[in-house]
């Protein structure tokens, strides 16, 4: 197997109460490599439920794995799945700010052979947990790691479905399309000055010809990052949290969580 | 009062089981008028639930107040609120085939001041119903009825929400987006030949440059009628039922809906 987990870190117990009953979230910092790399990721799932369960990977923005990709890996676990949220810089490594952000950012969507190769190894982390119920399995990424969980569906990968929450559509290999087995939803912010109206109009041609089952859904008024509070609140500066698309599109991934899994 | 109801004409009640507990579902075809003309639609409400409920408008595809868009309100009943399905075209008046469907959608949607006439009146029996909550009401429709709820919004009509299933988007008068007050959600086929990727791009530029609040949503693998079983089976028609973006597509509306009438 080439990827593994090295070591369980740490581990913590959150009580939370959820609309289901009482949660008693369970995180776990998780190392695990990929050939030489040490990355470090972090599961979680709700302690207090019994049996296997959908497991969805959570792929982090461009500032790296952060208190933000947790809280979404948390609130997946509150929801009833297990979810493990991906390292794709390595362990320690993570950018001081969004000079550096971009920069590393920018190596990986260079180099796609790389970026796959940190998502799968990521993916076989949550595939390798005993919870994890191998045919419910589904990706979800926010900025960069919507391009991210976009590459790890056209590398081929087995799971069931990749949300993208504004992240950018394109590839430099869109033929790679006919290998995507995943249905697609793409949540998009209809005035996202880094996506611009060709950049999707290619990713929803690739999609077709490719015979892929996708959607994709415009917010309107929206910018980059519009799911992140961090993002700030003017979306003249291109970037900036819109909480009613930040709902929708939440709203949007449990539906589609709900029809790839076979939930009610 | 310019519009009102001239008679309840008939009244059936058809008892059954929804998920929520037994509903009642009890159907009536309702005689109104917009100025001289005289139109009769089709109210229906469950009547095992008690208390004032949201209201919605469903308006037909091109072939008219028919068996599909009866169908639709009895589904909306079986929600919880109370429907009313309308008859743009006038009582009796119905095309015999497609030909004449398209003279008589061509004749409102070229005339969109007996549009928005048509569709007002109807959305006025809607509220003078007593168990209707003015307070949340909207109105849905398809192919035709999505170009007439539009209008109905850009009317200024005093409503919640208005939702488009594969409707035409483009209008004369785009300026008076700026009347609308009612959310809009726009479900499209991404491969509708009907409505192309430039009435796309300038209905979302119409909405953002008003300031409404919007968002739309692209069916991948969908042409026109995606929703409607009656439209076949090959999308090469360019009009043909998608079982996956009709299922997605009313989701979607359910999701918006308990939104926008404030539901859990």
């Amino acid at each position: 197997m080439k990827y593994f987990i090295v070591a369980v870190m740490s581990i913590c117990v959150i009580g939370i109460f959820a609309s289901a009953g009482m949660a008693e979230l369970r995180g776990e910092a998780v190392e695990y490599r990929d050939g030489d790399a040490v990355m470090e990721g972090y599961l979680v799932y709700d302690d207090a439920k019994q049996g296997i369960r959908p497991g969805v990977l959570v792929v982090h923005e461009w500032m790296g794995l952060n208190a933000y990709a947790k809280k979404r890996a948390d609130q997946l676990a509150e929801l009833g799945y297990i979810a493990f949220a991906a390292d794709i810089y390595g362990k320690g490594i993570r950018p001081k700010d969004t000079t550096e952000a971009g920069q590393f950012a920018g190596k990986y969507r260079s180099d796609r052979k790389l970026l796959r190769s940190r998502v799968n190894a990521a993916f076989s982390v949550l595939n390798d947990q005993d919870l994890t119920d191998l045919k419910r399995t589904a990706a979800i990424g926010y900025c960069f790691g919507g391009t991210t969980v976009l590459e790890l569906a056209r590398s081929g990968a087995d799971l069931s479905g990749v949300v993208s929450f504004h992240g950018a559509l394109s590839t430099p290999t869109p033929g790679d399309a006919k290998n995507i087995k995943a249905k697609v939803l793409a949540l998009h912010g209809a005035d996202d000055p880094n996506v611009k109206p060709d950049e999707v109009a290619a990713f929803q041609e690739e999609m077709g010809k490719a015979g892929v089952d996708w959607y994709f859904v415009s917010y309107g008024n929206a910018v980059h990052s519009f799911t992140n509070p961090d993002a700030g609140n003017d979306p003249k500066k291109g970037a900036a949290y819109n909480e009613k698309a930040d709902k929708r599109s939440w709203e949007a991934m449990k539906s589609f969580f709900k029809e790839i899994f076979g939930e009610k």
